[in-house]
């Protein structure tokens, strides 16, 4: 889970508000979640994609809720409940429901176990490398850019090295899959790497064109909140950083300062 | 994979050297491994379990050899290969050994999606919090006590976090698991972290019941080498000075030469 700032908008925006609205009712399986958490926008992804009914909770990451707690235990989103059974971290409870809603979620992990283990290297591949390198890529200030350089190159390299696995417009082919699910809030954050940290999207071999493919997904598309409130959250990261500057010169093409 | 020094016994000895003899004959499942990897002993346990045929080669991890890289492009060990088929990473080929051959498999991981998820769940806490505890702890040196106090705490304490949640003789009950399996190797090489740096079993509570249940099973048994020669082979972690340019290179994360 990310770390809020305090002054973080409390609950969704855009698209993701409307969702929140339509997902109230008590129903058997619940999702807690941070609007503002790539790990809950994957578990949240993937409920919509099973079309399972589900109730939404938005969770204060600054309170530590004993409902909350009970449901993940380190505090940490995404949580799911599914009647009285409990679970945390994002990759498991994806899995999790596949196969617990397997005529929901047929076609999110391929059948054959070889396809299922390329699946789980993908994903272990995001979690381990693509993930730690953005944030630490938001993290390195404009005043060290050599140390903002090295985590550029790395987020960069990362990136290109699952992308360029890609086999369609998925990561398998024609239909969108767990591995597309977990790397699909990145698609939808990079920008702020690009617009404060000198990212540049067409520097990485075939991520351009499958970030767009992901950023467009309805289900993607509808559990997204507003960018600028990406932004503000993202505060802690991006602090003394010369905003405007930096973000045009990105824009641009021009050296970072 | 576990670094050794050049210094390191070859191949593997005791009941494993046998072990590895019986499995020489090419067949269509290829276990490359090394004797010494605490990882490759997992998957090794597995092959074992589900009575599967395999052939064993042992990799020499100082010569990054061709045949190997194809099977584990980062020349880490253990890769399998089925038929034409590689894979690396043990906790995901012993997922795919279980998904693969259901028939031989298919006590190694519930049925039930719930407990599925639990052992991904305990097999993650393994990998991230117990593995790295132990080799933190092999390399806390008795020159700096207070750093090795730590680790030897840090270790009793995730060992305890998973020992507690176990349901039975093994983590499941009656039947050994891939979460029994993902940390039986551990359970074999506990005494070194005893012998050297002071841990003590009796401390971690339930740990010590399921690690001699573990270190008796016959799979455990037979997979594993001379005690003497894990001490050897963790040369590097456990004495102060790293005695070679390899032993350098592999303690500050470089390349070998």
């Amino acid at each position: 889970m990310s770390r809020p700032t305090p002054k973080y908008h409390p609950i969704a925006t855009a698209y993701a508000q409307e969702l929140v609205r339509n997902h109230q009712a008590a129903t058997n399986i619940v999702l807690w979640s941070g609007w503002f958490c790539p790990f809950s926008q994957r578990t949240w992804i993937a409920l919509e994609e099973m079309g399972l009914p589900y109730q939404y909770k938005e969770v204060n990451p600054y309170l530590k809720e004993e409902a909350f707690l009970a449901v993940s235990p380190k505090g940490l989103t995404p949580g799911l409940k599914v009647a009285d059974k409990a679970l945390h971290d994002s990759s498991i409870i994806n899995e999790f429901l596949v196969e617990s809603f397997e005529s929901h979620g047929a076609s999110l992990l391929p059948k054959d176990p070889y396809l299922r283990a390329q699946a789980r290297l993908a994903i272990d591949f995001i979690n381990k490398s693509v993930v730690p390198a953005y944030f630490r890529l938001l993290q390195a200030q404009p005043d060290n850019p050599t140390t903002q350089a090295e985590a550029r190159r790395e987020f960069t390299v990362a990136l290109g090295i699952i992308a360029q696995q890609r086999k369609g417009k998925f990561f398998f082919g024609e239909n969108i899959s767990l591995v597309d699910i977990a790397i699909a809030p990145w698609a939808v954050r990079d920008f702020i790497a690009a617009d404060y940290r000198g990212f540049q999207r067409d520097q990485v071999p075939s991520w351009g064109e499958w970030a767009k493919v992901l950023e467009q997904h309805p289900t993607v598309q509808k559990t997204s909140s507003d960018a600028s409130q990406y932004v503000q959250f993202n505060g802690t990261f991006l602090k003394n950083e010369a905003h405007s500057s930096v973000g045009r010169a990105a824009q641009s093409g021009q050296a970072i300062p």
